[in-house]
C-alpha cells in the first residue's frame, strides 16, 4: 500500500534533548524523502519495554493502514535479539524481537512475523549501540518506500511475548486488578476492561487503591468535586481511577505496576 | 482555503510521554494524509486554560491564512461545555468553549464563532475523557480537508471569553501590570504593552519585581551586565524583564499571575 | 538543490512549553509551504553553543544533501554577532556566527560562509529578543524554497570557532580525556576517537572515571553485568563509558566537561 506521503511513526526511550531522534530522521527522509515522520513518544522510561509495548497498543490503531511504525526500546541493542519486522492489520512495525509488540499480536492474531536479516538495507558501519539509527530506521524507510517485507528476511513463527498480568478473582466478589499506566494527569489506568465492568456504574462497589477508598463511578470529569477519586470508563477501553482536575496518582500514592482490589459489595 | 498540505497545529496539556498526540495525529492523518502536523506545544500546565490562551496568541498569527489550529486544553470534557469551531482573519480554531480562544476573539472582532454539532464526523464511540481524539481531531482534520465551518453545525453569538489582567493606575505616577507568563528562559513578560510603554527608554523609573527593583531598559540583553535584572521590549509586543543569561525568575522570585508595580520618578 | 518537499532541520535551545519553536515554524511554511520540518533538538541547555556544537555534529550528516540546517542557540542576539549560512558538503546551515557551527567547519574544511545582511528577507519589525522567529527562520525559508546563498548576503572569510578539548598526553602511557556530553541513558561520550583507541580491546587498561576504575571494554551493553561501568565504542564515533541497563554518570558521579583519564598498563 504505497502511499504519496506514507506515514511513519516512531517510538522509543530516546528523549528529546540528543540527537538520536534527529539521526533516525535524517536517514529516513534520504531514502523516503517524503514520508510523514509523526512521533508517538520518546518519553519511555529507558528500557521499559512493557511501557513501550500499552502505549504502542493505544495509538496504532488510530493511524491509517499502510502506516509503518518504527518502535526502538532496545535494552539488547547489539546482542543476539533480532530485529523483526511485523505485518497486521494492513500495518507494519519495525522492532527489535523483545516483547515491545506482544500487544500487537494480542490484538491481531494473524499477524505475520519476519526477522530481518538483509543487511544490504542498513547504514553502515552498523554501531554497537545505536540499530535504532543503523538498522531499524533505514528498513523503516525501504518498507515505507514501497519494498515488500519479504526482501528483508525469512517468516518466524516464535517472536518474543511478554506476559501482561490479567486482573484475577481472589474471592466471592472481590478481585485484584494492576495498574498498567499512570499518565501526564495522575490517572491511574487499570487492566480492568470497561465493557466487562460496566456492572459497577450500577452496583455498589468499593476498590481499594493506595490509601484511598473509592466508591463511586462517575460519567465525566466534571460531575465530581474536585479531590475524591472516582473511577471512570477510560478512552483506552480501561477502567481508569481519577480526580477532577487533580492528580489520582498522588491522591493515592499509587504507581505503574501496583495492585488494587476491588469488592463488590 | 483548500492547499495541497493544508497545515494543522496543535496545542494540548496532553505532554509528550503518553500516546495522546501520537492519537490525535493517526486520525487526523487517516482523513487528511498530506496535513502538515505542527506542535505549538503540548507542555501547557495541565488544565490550564489561561496559559493556553496566551501561547495560542503568540503563536497562531505566525502561521498562513488557511491554517486549522487545534486546541486542547479542556478540564470540561465530557461535560455540556460545548465543542466550537471559530473562524478568525483566514484561520480556524477548533477547540473547547472554555475561553482558550479569548484572545483570537480580541484580536479579530469579526470572527465567527459555530457549535459544532455534526456528530457524523466524530470518532466512535465517543470516549468520556479524550475528546480531542474523538471530536476535536477528525473535526479539524476534515476542515483541513476543504470541508467549509458551515458542516459542522450553526453560528453562536456568545462563545465564552476569559477576563484577562490589564495593568491598572494606582496613583499619579504608578501602575500595578500583571505578569502574563515566565518562559524557559526565565523571563518575566509582563502585560505592559511596548509600544504604549516606549517612554521607559528616555525617562527614569522604578519597577518592583519581586525582591529586586529594576531602573533600567536594555536594548539587547548582552548590553547588560549578568546577575542585574533589567525592563526590554519582548518578541511578544510586552515589556519583559529579563536577565543577560540567567532567569529573572529565580533571580526575583516572581511568577506568573503575580503583580508588579512600575513607578514613573 | 530543490526539492518538493525540501528538509528544513531546528536545533535550539527554545524548549518545547513556549510557543517560540512554533513561531518559527509558522513563518516557515509561510514561505516555504511544503517544507518538511524536523527537530533535532530544542532541550540544549539555554546558552549552552558548545552542546548544541556537538548536538548538530552528530545529526546532520544523517541528512540528504540539500537540508537546510536552522540553529538557534543564540546568547548574543541583538547584539553585533553576525547571522551567517554556511554551505558545506550540500547542506546549509543557518545560525548566529557564535561557534555553534565549529564542527562544521572542522568535518568540511572547504565550507563557504556568508553574512546575512539583505534585510528584505526578514520579518518585520526585527524584534530585540527573538532572531530566530525574524531573521533565522524566514532566511531558512527562502533558502530552501531554491534561493541562492549569494542572495542573501556576501562571503566572509572569519566565522567565530569555539576550542574544542582534545585528549592531551600526561605521561609515558597516560592520557587525559574530557567528557563531551551525557546523553539521557547516562552514557559518558568522551572525545577519544573510536578508530584511533581500538587498541583498548586487547589492552590492559585503567579508565579513572570519577569515583570509578573502569577497566573493561565492551562489544555490547548486554554482555556485560548490570552495575559495572565499561568502555564501548559509541555510535558517535567516540568512546563511551557505559552501564548495561543503567547510568554510567550516576554511578561515577562525572559530568560534561570532566576530565577522566587513561592509563595503559
Amino acid at each position: 500500500m504505497k502511499t504519496e506521503c506514507p506515514v511513519i511513526t516512531l517510538l522509543t526511550d530516546f528523549g528529546l534533548a540528543d540527537h538520536y531522534v534527529g539521526a533516525m530522521k535524517g536517514f529516513i527522509l534520504g531514502i523516503c524523502p517524503n514520508a510523514q515522520l509523526i512521533d508517538i513518544s520518546h518519553e519511555i522510561t529507558p528500557y521499559a519495554i512493557a511501557e513501550a509495548a500499552y502505549t504502542l497498543s493505544q495509538a496504532w490503531t488510530c493511524f491509517p493502514p499502510g502506516t509503518v511504525h518504527l518502535v526502538v526500546v532496545d535494552p539488547g541493542v547489539g546482542t543476539a535479539r533480532r530485529p523483526i519486522i511485523v505485518g497486521a492489520a494492513g500495518h507494519h512495525f519495525v522492532a527489535p524481537d523483545n516483547g515491545v509488540l506482544t500487544m500487537v499480536y494480542d490484538a491481531v492474531p494473524d499477524h505475520e512475523a519476519r526477522e530481518i536479516t538483509a543487511s544490504r538495507f542498513f547504514g553502515r558501519p552498523v554501531s554497537r549501540t545505536f540499530h535504532g539509527r543503523d538498522i531499524f530506521a533505514p528498513v523503516a524507510a525501504h518498507l515505507a518506500s514501497g519494498l515488500a517485507p519479504s526482501e528483508f528476511g525469512a517468516w518466524i513463527g516464535d517472536p518474543l511475548r511478554l506476559g501482561f498480568a490479567k486482573p484475577t478473582r481472589t474471592g466471592l466478589r472481590t478481585w485484584a486488578a494492576t495498574i498498567l499506566k499512570v499518565d501526564r494527569f495522575g490517572n491511574l489506568i487499570t487492566n480492568l476492561d470497561s465493557e466487562g465492568w460496566q456492572r459497577l456504574a450500577n452496583e455498589r462497589f468499593e476498590m481499594k487503591v493506595g490509601t484511598c477508598l473509592v466508591t463511586r463511578m462517575a460519567s465525566n470529569y466534571g460531575e465530581m468535586e474536585p479531590g475524591d477519586p472516582f473511577v471512570i470508563m477510560g478512552s483506552a477501553g480501561f477502567l481508569e481511577v481519577s480526580l477532577n482536575q487533580g492528580s489520582a496518582a498522588k491522591a493515592t500514592g499509587v504507581r505503574s505496576g501496583d495492585t488494587v482490589e476491588v469488592r463488590l459489595l
